[in-house]
C-alpha cells in the first residue's frame, strides 16, 4: 500500500467507529451488558483459535530474540483467556456511567440545568505487548458507550486480529454494532501517526506503555491525549514516622511488584530518624535483593556485608527502575524532601509515613501528583484498589482525569437545560 | 532580541509562574480574596494611567484602519474600569474551589480515599483584543490558586502591560507572589509558539478568540489545550413545538446579541409545522433586519416584500456568522434535523423547541454537544446564566471541561489516601 492508502485505511476505521458511536450513545445498560457477555462467551468458545494465533506471535518474538519477560506478557493460554473473559463479565457488572447526573440544579429564571455524563465518542488506544489490553480496553469502552480503535504492539498483531475478529463476530447477534471495536490497520509506525492526527474523527487517545511511547504520542498528536502510567514514586519517612509501619510500607512499595508504575523508586529519610530507620530498612531491602543507590549519608549506614550499594546519580533520582533498585537519600527537613520530590516526581504517587498531622498537611500542600499516600504503600494507586472495578490506565496529567481512570473517566458531559420558553433579556 | 533570547524570555516567565504556583496552592481563601480586593482597589486608583495607555493602543489601531467594532472592544474608559474592578470583587465573593472533596469514601482495607480539588499550576491564556480578559483571567486564575501567563492581542499590548503592572504591584502588599500574574513577553507570533511548546512548565493553555486562533493553538501546541468558544448553534423547531415559544426563542437566539458564540446560526423546521411557523418567523426576523440563507422549501415562504433572502450554501450551513444572518431549512423528520446538526455542529449548543417528551429524548440521544437547550434560547449557555458567577471561556471539547468553565474547571484533583500502615498483599 502507498502511504495515502495506509492513511485512508486508518481514517476509514475511524469513520466506522464514529458511525458506531452514534448508535452506542443511545444504548441502554442492558443492551451493552448483553454484548459484553456475548464477547466473554465467544472468547471462551474460540480459545483454540486464539491460542494458535498467539503461538505464532510468541514464536516470531522468540525467533527475534525478544526478552523472556516480554514474551511472557505476550503469551495467552487457556487460563489467561478464562481470566480475560471473567474480566469482561466484571465490567458488565459495573454501573453504567452514561446518564449519571454530575450536577443538577435550577436557576432563578426557572431553567433546570443538569450536567449529564455522555460517552466520549471514539477512543483510540495505543499500547504495548500485552494482548489482554485488547479485550480490557474494548470492554471498558463498550460499557462507557464509546467506540474503540485498538492499536496494539506489532509483535501481538496476529493475536489481536483474532481477538478483535472474535469480539466483532460476537456483537453481530447483539444491538451493539461490530464497528464499536476496530483494530487500526497496519503495523508500521505510520499507522500510529495517522491515528494521532485524526482530529475530528478520534475524540481522545490513551497511550499505555513505556515513557518513550507516551512521549511520542503526546508530542506528535493533534488529537487530545490522556497520558498514563509513568511513575517515579517516592516514599518519605518523616521524623515522626512509626518505624514498623515505615519499614513495612517501604518494603512493600519497592518489592511487592517491581514492574509496575506505582512501585517506589526512591526513599527519603528525615535525618532525625535515620539512625533508627536506615539500618532496619537496609537489612530488609537486602534480604529481598534490592540494590541501593544512595547518597553519602546513606552510604555511612552501609556496613553489613552483602548490601548492594552504589552512589546515587541524577540518573538514579530520575529513574523509573521497574527493577529491584531504589534511590535513597537523607534529608534535613520535610521541606527538603518536598523540594526533592518536586524536582524529580513524575506526578504519579508520593507517600509520607508520619504520625504528625502538621507534617502530613505540609506534605500534601507541597507535592503535586495524582495520589498522595499517607501511611500506606504507593502500590494502592490502582483502579481496583480504589474500588473502580476496572481501570483503563492511570493518568499522570492534570487535565480531565488524574490517577486511576475507571468508566467515569471515559465519559464527557453535556449540560441539558430544560426550559418553558425562556429567552434571555 | 534573537529567537533564542525571545524563547528564553518566555520560558523565564513560565518558570516564575511555576515558582509562584508552589506558593499559590497553599494559600487560604482569605489570603487570595484579600489579594483580589487589593487588585480591584489598585485598578481604580490607577485609572488615569490605564486610560492613557489604552489611548495609545486605540490611536495606533485607528491609524492602522482597524474595524470600529474591534476598536470598541479594545477601548477602556472610566466606566469600563469600574465594571472590571467590580468583576474582580465578584470573583473574590465566589467559593474557593481548591480543597473541595469531589469524591470521598473508605475501601474494605480501611484506606480512606478522598479526591480533592487542587490548582492546575500554571495556566496560559491566549486571547484577542479585549483587555478586560487580562483582568478577568488573572482574577479567576488567582482565585483558583493558579499562576497565569497572559498573552493578549499585540494591538492591546500597552494597555495589557499597564494592567499587569498595576495588578502585580497590588500583590506586593499581599501574601500572593507578584509572579502569580505575568505577561508573556514579546508581541510576535513566535512568543505564542514558545508558550505553546513550554511543556512541563505550562499545565494548560486556554485560547479565547476566533476559530483561526483556536485552530492554530490546538494544532501547534504540545501543552494540553482547552478549546473554547467556537459556536455554530442550531435551533430545531419540532412538529410538536409551541409556536409562540418557538418564535420567541428563535428570535432571541439569533438577535439578542449577534457577536457571541451562543447565538443561533441555523434554524431547522419540521415540515409538518412549516406552514404555521415559517411565515411568522420570517416576519419577526425581517423586522430585526436578519438576512435568511434558506433552502428551496424556505424560499417558497418568502413572499413578503423586504425579506432579505439568499439561497443557502454549504458555506452557510458551516458558518458562524456573528452577524444578522441565519441559515434555514425545512426537514421531514427529527431524524433529518439530527443528521443535519451532526454534520454541521461545532459541538457548542443545540436547541429543540418541542412539547413531545419522545422528540426531546430523541434529540438528546442524537446530538453531541456541550449544551442542549430544551424550549429555551441558545443564549443561555453562559457561566453567569448557569450560576457559576464567572467564566473563563466555554469549552467545546470533550476532555476535562465541556460548556461554560468556572473556577472548578480551572482545577485538577489529587487523590489523598489515608491509611494506618496498610500494605498491598
Amino acid at each position: 500500500m502507498t502511504g495515502d492508502a495506509d492513511r485512508d485505511a486508518v481514517l476509514d476505521v475511524a469513520r466506522q467507529g464514529q458511525q458506531a458511536a452514534i448508535v452506542l450513545r443511545t444504548l441502554t445498560r442492558q443492551q451493552k451488558d448483553r454484548a459484553l457477555h456475548a464477547i466473554a462467551d465467544a472468547l471462551l468458545a474460540s480459545t483454540d483459535q486464539i491460542v494458535v494465533a498467539n503461538h505464532s506471535d510468541v514464536a516470531a518474538a522468540a525467533a527475534a530474540g525478544t526478552d523472556p519477560a516480554i514474551i511472557d506478557r505476550l503469551t495467552l493460554n487457556r487460563d489467561r483467556l478464562v481470566a480475560i473473559a471473567d474480566a469482561v463479565r466484571d465490567v458488565a457488572a459495573l454501573t453504567d456511567p452514561v446518564g449519571e447526573v454530575v450536577r443538577g440544579y435550577s436557576v432563578p429564571n426557572g431553567l433546570d440545568i443538569r450536567q449529564v455524563r455522555v460517552p466520549m465518542g471514539v477512543v483510540g488506544m495505543i499500547y504495548e505487548a500485552r494482548p489482554n489490553v485488547t479485550v480490557d480496553a474494548a470492554a471498558l469502552c463498550l460499557k462507557s458507550g464509546n467506540a474503540v480503535l485498538l492499536r496494539g504492539s506489532s509483535s501481538a498483531h496476529r493475536t489481536n486480529q483474532v481477538l478483535v475478529d472474535v469480539m466483532r463476530s460476537a456483537l453481530d447477534a447483539t444491538d451493539v454494532p461490530a464497528d464499536a471495536i476496530n483494530l487500526v490497520p497496519g503495523t508500521s509506525h505510520d499507522s500510529v501517526k495517522y491515528l494521532m492526527t485524526a482530529r475530528g474523527l478520534v475524540d481522545v487517545l490513551i497511550p499505555r506503555g513505556g515513557a518513550g511511547l507516551i512521549a511520542s504520542v503526546v508530542e506528535g498528536s493533534t488529537v487530545p491525549v490522556i497520558e498514563t502510567g509513568v511513575g517515579n514514586c517516592h516514599v518519605y519517612i518523616d521524623e515522626h514516622a512509626d518505624l514498623d509501619k515505615a519499614v513495612a510500607i517501604l518494603v512493600n512499595a519497592k518489592t511487592q511488584r517491581v514492574s509496575v508504575c506505582n512501585t517506589a523508586e526512591t526513599f527519603l529519610v528525615h535525618a532525625a530518624i535515620a539512625d533508627a530507620f536506615v539500618p532496619r530498612a537496609l537489612a530488609e531491602l537486602k534480604e529481598r535483593g534490592v540494590t541501593i543507590h544512595g547518597d553519602a549519608r546513606i552510604a555511612a549506614y552501609v556496613t553489613a556485608a552483602g548490601i548492594n550499594f552504589m552512589p546515587v546519580t541524577d540518573e538514579d533520582w530520575a529513574a523509573e527502575y521497574y527493577s529491584l533498585d531504589i534511590a535513597a537519600g537523607i534529608v534535613d527537613s520535610l521541606d527538603d524532601a518536598v523540594r526533592h520530590i518536586r524536582q524529580w516526581s513524575s506526578g504519579h504517587t508520593e507517600a509520607i509515613v508520619s504520625d504528625s498531622a502538621t507534617a502530613i498537611q505540609q506534605f500534601i500542600g507541597g507535592v503535586d501528583c495524582a495520589a498522595i499516600m499517607i501511611n500506606a504503600s504507593t502500590r494502592f494507586t490502582d483502579g481496583a484498589e480504589f474500588g473502580f472495578g476496572a481501570e483503563i490506565g492511570i493518568s499522570t496529567q492534570k487535565l480531565h482525569a488524574r490517577g486511576p481512570m475507571g468508566l467515569s473517566e471515559l465519559t464527557s458531559t453535556t449540560y441539558i437545560v430544560t426550559g418553558d420558553g425562556q429567552i434571555r433579556g
